[in-house]
């Protein structure tokens, strides 16, 4: 039997910002959820382009040479190799895509690096 | 530069259902946008898992062995090799999101087949 996944159900599981969930996977990528709130770590994937939905809230990606400002119902894709902090003044729901083997601090392995979970 | 895409914006773009149009491109898939209103055609992507997240509507996809509904802010995954049949009884609006190989009728070549564009 297949599932409809309910976005709005799922983020009320989980209260901690910066730890993913996965709630779905296709073609080798997982769809996760993450709540986000203050400013995470500058980081980049290697070999993986990853993709920010806004749910709820507003969240800014700051890059190297721009900054994106990103608005509920708004999406913005980062490509490998490209430097991004997010950063979410308030707190910010995002649907995210990206490859099973996407690490969340990207190349950068410290205190905020967590291994996401199904939900 | 890398730009943020307002999803209703691209809504905007165009009227006509059932022809997904392309909006963004992450690790060989594309994010595509459909209005999709009626009834389509019973098909199977062979290769490609498929997802369908409502933005706007509802949407119904029939499979040979269960029905789904599908409101907004909810998403499903239809596995590569399910049969499936997307119904909307009003104007839907999806965000899908599948291989860059992946043709809307599936195993299907008919009337029905577009190929989709960038917008």
């Amino acid at each position: 039997m297949l599932n409809t996944i309910n976005l709005a159900d799922k983020f009320n599981l989980f209260p901690e910002p910066w730890h993913p969930k996965i709630v779905g996977e296709l073609n080798g990528s997982y769809v996760k959820l993450a709540k986000l709130k203050g400013e995470f770590v500058w980081h980049q994937h290697a070999n993986e382009d990853e993709l920010f939905l806004v749910i709820k809230g507003t969240l800014v990606i700051k890059l190297r040479d721009q900054q994106l400002t990103i608005h509920e119902g708004e999406f913005v894709i980062i490509p490998r190799g490209v430097e991004h902090l997010p950063v979410a003044e308030e707190e910010v729901q995002v649907l995210l895509l990206e490859p099973k083997s996407t690490r969340n601090t990207g190349n950068v392995q410290n205190e905020r690096t967590v291994e996401a979970e199904w939900i």
